[in-house]
């Protein structure tokens, strides 16, 4: 890839941080998915604001947006000025029956969260080409078996801020059951605006057993216009998965967007319910971080397997989504504002003192370095936990079995760049 | 460790994000380690900021202090929240030199830099226990075997600034040789606030085989009043690194107090020149990344070893330091502000609904955890780079020699943690 | 698993080495089978003799029963005395069109190779309980395109010195294509001898893509009265293409035996066409090799699978195949005469001077060992070879999908023990 | 290396398994040495006839040498085969006061052990132009403090064997304490033959820790004529520990001959007692063998250390003494016999019918290649075992510091290889 000639968006936007606002006749989601656009989203908040000290592992619940604004706006900032189009509101896991079950004692009730998200959202989107996402989550009521209602109950309050605050476009995400997303899917249209659906899964299906396709196509006939997976896995598993919905989807006649927010997380051993089983979730997950090239071979796939709205989730911290949109700047045609502080393939090696250090300013050297752990001690893969706990003996070996799948294969896939 | 009777420090300073500023009468750097108080420093502003998107890989220059004050500002803030009583003014390179060289070609001059760096460290400073440091590194100058008194010329120009705007205490920190930091300390003495000195050396001595021990004589001598290493080397390796000065100077009848603030990457295969020469330097080195549990080991073993100023240098999160402030909070008597959204050793997993993930919310278990790099097709070390070219062979077997000899056993040190 | 109790078969066969013959009455193979008993095989020939520096890697043809009959011989008393009860005559490779085809300039004729082989598998065979098997297996004709007649008449020639020397049974193996086994096993089973057939694939079924149960059904239909898989993979996956066949076989309403003779070599990381692939075939295998343990395990597989005619193949020493013998030592009744020269799970251990050494002499500590390589410079796994050479990448990519449905899946039942 | 134009040593001694036997006019071991000529030890007998199910782990005694003596003679001439010059009786642990403690319950006595010995490598020696070798090794009563006149008694009725039967040197091996190898040699040289000395110590120097150097001036002033190290460390290790005894001896104005016989084992994170101390002794072992590939880079270090007496200890196969022998074929002129069954750096693969595997009949690609273990569950390197046990912390630090200064040395020198 070689970045001549391309418009750097940072020219396009160069006012933004002086406070100027963009014109306000912004295309919508459907709109630049219909024109062939690359959207970029943006990555995981929850992990990232862990590790800055505002999130809590555990209930990983949102109230910073309230406590702690700057630093919600400065992770959005990062995104933007790393190429993000989409600023999601820091909603994950903002419905008030989750943040009643993890322990929330604060004064700050779900929807001061959600609308301080929204705000922080469009402040931000505002400063560039991005659109604000609301979104909404599984829910404890669905896995304590509540109703339907009780449950569209919940999305619907959430739902009433993001229509208050006008959002842009309404992400229902991280869900485990089709059934429960179908339902969010059914809230969320209701508003007219764009609805995608996004559940964390591989593609052994949800935790019922629904195949990534046959989600794919309960979410469509429900009413969302994007589908993909985000969260769970790693980033080619992910994409495998988006695949398997964009064939069934198109099998069924149907017509969709696609979109896949992976880990940056390399989990080529976890099992179905993906990184949460693995011994390393969620405190020692760091040998498996993606690095940014890791992240130009995963852009690309995304890209030649069809899906156009690509994005992060845990483990994404500004730089991968940024060597996302290196990655597809030659067909998006700029580079994001955050590429100046950027030599492209490791080019700014180029002004290095020490020839061999100098030697790698070049993008073979990083596609093809196998990166060390430098912990011989530790193995290179784990086995992934709770198996034993949920399932019997023969469902679980079933439950492996199918889970492998894909799992080599994407090591191998890998095999050119990591 | 327990952490119930601790004084939670975020009590104390509950107002600091409202604005409000601490009473005036902040304790000195050598007031507080001459009374056996424990310091926590601040991580490395280069790498965090660079996957932020606001610093160059290659040159690593930090005109972000004038051009994004918001991003330089927040990171202070989280390194604050995560317990650190030491706001190093964000001036690493930003020596006219340097800046020159490294093909800057903003209209930024580096005194510039320099007061910005030091306003915002001031400012965030003010909010919390915490104190500003003004730092100087090694230049080009110095390197091109420029005179003394160029160099001390370079060291004054930005000593100008730092007595400006009257930081608290000054830094010559990242030298390689011991004959520039005791210029540099010789400089910044003459202003009569305490100097601190570190070296970016291990075991083997700086880069003209002066011991560490020598090493630290020499700077204690020219007026240091603070000696110890940074960055290059992993944790355990800069702990001994200083173990081998505070012998050296307790021996020579000298006295002084000891900082250390190392990589967050496991480097136990790299040779005399630190991480730079590793393959892996800078694009690949996640997988090296050490875990907050890998922090409380080194934390203690800093403490144990008597160094009382314990701070971090590349690759170090705000998690990393809030890891540093919990392990020692016992000693402290308080813990972080940012342990509030962090249960200790894993405790905020107990209310995680999988019962396979609440069992992991002990100390043992993560004390014990040696995490899987998810990479299947990579080694566990690498052989450091550059040896070849710049040395004979002879001289590279002798080197390699030396390298080692603390390498393995901090390895074996580290193998209960990772 | 505790010995005590079991016959030692060593008392029984006491006499062997002093030349005595047993008794004449041997059980025949099929009515061990039909009895319900275990028949342990021995390992492959043409690895241990290359590494002994009989047989030449590439060629891998066995003239050494001509030129260097001691070293065939003795390598059959070791299996022997590790417990195996077939002598498989080493006719591996020796074809006249394979002895032609591999630069083989000696003048010693495939029938004097085949004759001296069965002379030496009888002689060993008569020193206890074991029975003599004369084999026959892919040859280059078929490989070149011969007409079924060609084929066939390569494994009548090889079939007239079986005759002639009157061996116990036949086996026709290593057989890539089903096409050409079913092919021998229609000359094999003229002889009314009983014919076991064992082809060198893995889950995913022979070359042309036949799977493993239907591959079963048409040697059973042929007339194998015994079928099974050797070579090629490591004993896991082997078990588990075994337990296809045999589940196919039943469905079709069929009878059999079944075999299994995997490798000595770990390889989760090998496409379908095994080892072969894999860039240390043949002279880097060494990390791969299986402990003791990990035949304990293999063993117990393979008998909880139904299968009966446990042994190896590549990579099998006489301690591995002694292993499977004193794992399966509860179900026979006996021990194997080289127990003698074994405790039980370490438990000679318990003599040696070093308390933790003696610490090892229990099942529990070398059941659950994870061996380390001692090579931190390499990786765990690697990318099978040759992929791109014979297919097109779609086809690659499907092939490597199939690949790896059971490879995670047993990587995931070893973690119990290495 | 190429091996055209090398006389092929086969054709010296084509009659050497018909019984004819060589011209007794062999020259002996120092005046080989002395004439500059390379010396090729076997390898170790008792983990490869362990292997072959002859010797019991743990005892680790050979009475086998009676019981089973075509297994030992088998063994002996694979060596002969594979180039090693000297057939090392296989008395080792035959001493009288070792057969008794450890359990020994045949009515066999040392003396029938030693003599049966001598008799089988007298036997196989004179197949070929090998000379004998009868060893004395470290005693347990030593270890239970019994006197010097004690000891020596012990070694006495062992050497009493050897002078019977005529052998042509001597070697006292395998001693953790200098001071009892020196008694050895006080022992071993009144017979008037020559005396090797091999201590089973790394670079850290015996038991008590006297250095490598101050060992080597010991027992040279004891009387070797040659002097080593043997067994407990990988090849690298050891010839590092002969170097060191090289310069000392050297620096001591004295004359001596070098020998090295290291284990096959990478053991790069074993501590002063060596690989004894691994998790992985000894039943865990297999993922460490070094290939050979590897040996050829062990013969090539060891020649150009000066060590003249090359061969192998504990894990050696024949084929690795093979590689030892054709890596020195240029220098000694000729290749072994079994080299009729090796193609030169895999030259034989050049006959498959595999392209790809085809491509590997080359050197560079084996020098290169770094063999995966196949292993994703395990790690790299071991802690080792027992330092809490015997020593203090104190004392366990140091040790672990001092044994590290050689290992990575040897890693970064074996990347290449492996």
């Amino acid at each position: 890839m070689a970045n001549r000639g391309l418009r750097c968006y940072q020219v396009l936007c160069a006012a933004t941080e002086t406070g100027e606002k963009m014109a306000p006749t912004k295309k919508g989601i459907l709109e630049r998915l219909n024109a062939g656009e690359i959207v970029i989203g943006d990555g995981g908040f929850v992990f990232a604001l862990e590790k800055r000290g505002y999130v809590k592992a555990g209930p990983w619940t949102p109230e910073a947006t309230v406590t702690h604004p700057e630093a919600v706006r400065q992770l959005h900032r990062e995104f933007l000025r790393a190429g993000a189009n989409v600023m999601q509101a820091f909603t994950f896991y903002a419905s008030d029956d989750k943040l009643e079950n993890r322990g929330q004692t604060l004064k700050i009730t779900g929807t001061q969260v959600n609308e301080a998200a929204c705000d922080l959202a469009r402040e931000v989107a505002n400063e560039g080409d991005a659109l604000v996402a609301g979104g909404v989550c599984q829910t404890p009521s669905y896995l304590s078996c509540k109703s339907e209602t009780e449950v569209k109950a919940i999305f619907k309050k959430q739902l009433e801020v993001f229509a208050k605050k006008n959002v842009d476009f309404l992400i229902a995400e991280y869900f485990e059951h089709v059934e429960e997303a179908v339902w969010a899917v059914e809230v969320l249209k209701e508003t007219g605006k764009p609805v995608a659906a996004s559940l964390c899964i591989g593609p052994e299906g949800d935790m019922h057993g629904v195949s990534p396709g046959e989600c794919a196509v309960r979410l469509v006939k429900a009413g969302a216009q994007i589908v993909g997976v985000n969260c769970h896995f790693d980033p080619l598993t992910c994409v495998k998965a988006v695949k398997m919905m964009k064939e069934a989807v198109e099998k069924a006649g149907l017509k969709a967007h696609y979109m896949v927010q992976p880990l940056a997380y390399h989990t080529p051993d976890c099992s179905c319910q993906g990184f949460i089983d693995l011994p390393e979730f969620p405190f020692g997950l760091e040998p498996r971080i993606l690095t940014r090239w890791d992240m130009h071979k995963y852009a690309r796939e995304a890209y030649n397997a069809g899906i156009r709205f690509i994005g992060g989730c845990c483990g994404f911290e500004p730089y991968h989504i940024r060597a996302v949109a290196e990655e597809l700047a030659p067909e998006r045609g700029f580079l994001p504002a955050a590429s100046e502080k950027h030599g492209n393939w490791g080019a700014g090696l180029e002004m290095h003192t020490k020839p061999w250090v100098r030697a790698r300013a070049r993008r073979d050297y990083w596609e093809n370095l196998k990166p060390a752990s430098g912990r011989p001690l530790c193995a290179s893969l784990s086995v992934p936990d709770g198996w034993g706990v949920t399932r019997g003996h023969a469902d679980l070996l079933q439950q492996k079995e199918a889970t492998t799948k894909d799992q080599l294969k994407q090591l191998f896939d890998r095999s050119k760049t990591h």
